[in-house]
C-alpha cells in the first residue's frame, strides 16, 4: 500500500469513526420540525426537494402552498400527477394584491386545510411554504400556528419555509437551516429562467 | 378604507414597484450556474427540488451524483420514473469504502457522464450532486470542471452542491447558495428518519 493510500485510509478511518458514533446516538424516532429560513435562493425548492423524497419512498406528503400559487409551478404539476395534495393560497404574492382583508381571509382559508393534515397521522410530511410571510403580516395567529404544530402526529414530520421566521418557530423546530445569499444571478441582469427559477 | 388597510397599501405599494424595477433590469436570457454550499441540511434536497419543477414544466434535467449512491434514494425512484437520468458512483461516502484509487476510478467514471451531459443541449438543467468533494479530495481535475461549465451549452442551467465549494466555481456560478446549520435534530439526538432524511 502506498503511503498516501495509508494516510488517506487513516483519516478516512477516523472520520468514520465519528460518524458511526453519533449514528449510534441518535436513536430516538419522531417526526422532524425542520425550518428552512434566510435570504437566499432555494428554500421552498429544498421543501419541495424532501416531498418527492417522501413520495419516491410510497411515503404520503401534502403541501400548502402560502404564496405562490399564481405562477405556473413545475414542481406542483409533477407532484400531483404522483398523487399529493396541494392546499394552495390563489391571491399570488401580497404585494402585487396589496390589500390586507382579501388576504387574510386567503390565508385564513388556506390555513384551516393544513390544520386538517397536521392532525392526520396518515400524511407523513406537511409543506408549510412560506407560511413565515403569514406570520410577519398577522395573517395567521402565531399561537395557533404553533399550538397545531405540537400537537401534530408524533412520527409526522413537517417543513416551514420563508424568510424571517419567528424565533418561537425556530426554538420549537428540531432542526433549523438558514439559506444566505451569497450572489444571484437576478442582481447581475439574468432574467428568471422557466425550469430553474419557476 | 381603514386608516390600516391604507398604510399597508402604500407600503405594498413601495414593494411592488422596486419587485418591478429588478424584474425590467434583468432581461438577459442564459443558462444559470448556480452553487448551493455551506454545512447546512438540504443543499442536495433543493439541487432535487428544481429537477423536479424543470421536469414539472416538460422540459429536460439529468442528474449525476457522486457520493449518495448507495443509499436509498427516495427523489431517485420518483424522478426516474418521470424519465430522469441518473448517473451514480455507487461506491458510497468516500469515509466508508476508505480507498483512494477505486474512489478515484469512481469519481472518474461517473464524470466521464457528466461531461456528455454537459454538452448536450437539449438537457435544460444538469444536477451535479456533490461534486466539491470530488475536487476536494482531487479525485477529479478542477480545470477539467471549470472548462466544461464554461463551455456547455448557453441555455443550459447547472446545479452543484456540496460542502466547501472551490472559490473557482463560485466566482464562476452566477448564483450562490449558502445553507448555513443553525441546529439539527441529529445532534439532538433524534434518528435520521426514513422519507425525511434519506
Amino acid at each position: 500500500m502506498s503511503e498516501q493510500q495509508d494516510k488517506h485510509q487513516q483519516r478516512q478511518q477516523k472520520v468514520k469513526q465519528q460518524v458511526d458514533e453519533k449514528i449510534a446516538a441518535a436513536q430516538q424516532e419522531q417526526g422532524i420540525l425542520q425550518v428552512i429560513t434566510g435570504n437566499g435562493k432555494g428554500k421552498s425548492t429544498s421543501g419541495f426537494g424532501t416531498v418527492a423524497r417522501c413520495v419516491g419512498h410510497g411515503m404520503n406528503a401534502a403541501v400548502v402552498q402560502f404564496i405562490k400559487g399564481t405562477w405556473d409551478c413545475g414542481e406542483r404539476n409533477l407532484l400531483e400527477k404522483v398523487g399529493v395534495p396541494f392546499a394552495v393560497m390563489k391571491t399570488g404574492f401580497t404585494w402585487e394584491t396589496q390589500n390586507r382583508e382579501t388576504d387574510t381571509a386567503a390565508a385564513q382559508a388556506t390555513w384551516q386545510q393544513a390544520k386538517v393534515w397536521l392532525q392526520d397521522e396518515s400524511i407523513d410530511l406537511v409543506l408549510l411554504d412560506e407560511i413565515t410571510y403569514m406570520l410577519s403580516y398577522d395573517y395567521l395567529d402565531l399561537d395557533e400556528v404553533i399550538t397545531a404544530l405540537e400537537n401534530r402526529p408524533s412520527m409526522q414530520s413537517v417543513i416551514v419555509t420563508g424568510r424571517g421566521a419567528h424565533r418561537r418557530l425556530t426554538e420549537l423546530a428540531d432542526t433549523v437551516s438558514e439559506v444566505r445569499n451569497v450572489k444571484h444571478a437576478f442582481e447581475a441582469g439574468i432574467k428568471a429562467q422557466k425550469g430553474f427559477d419557476y
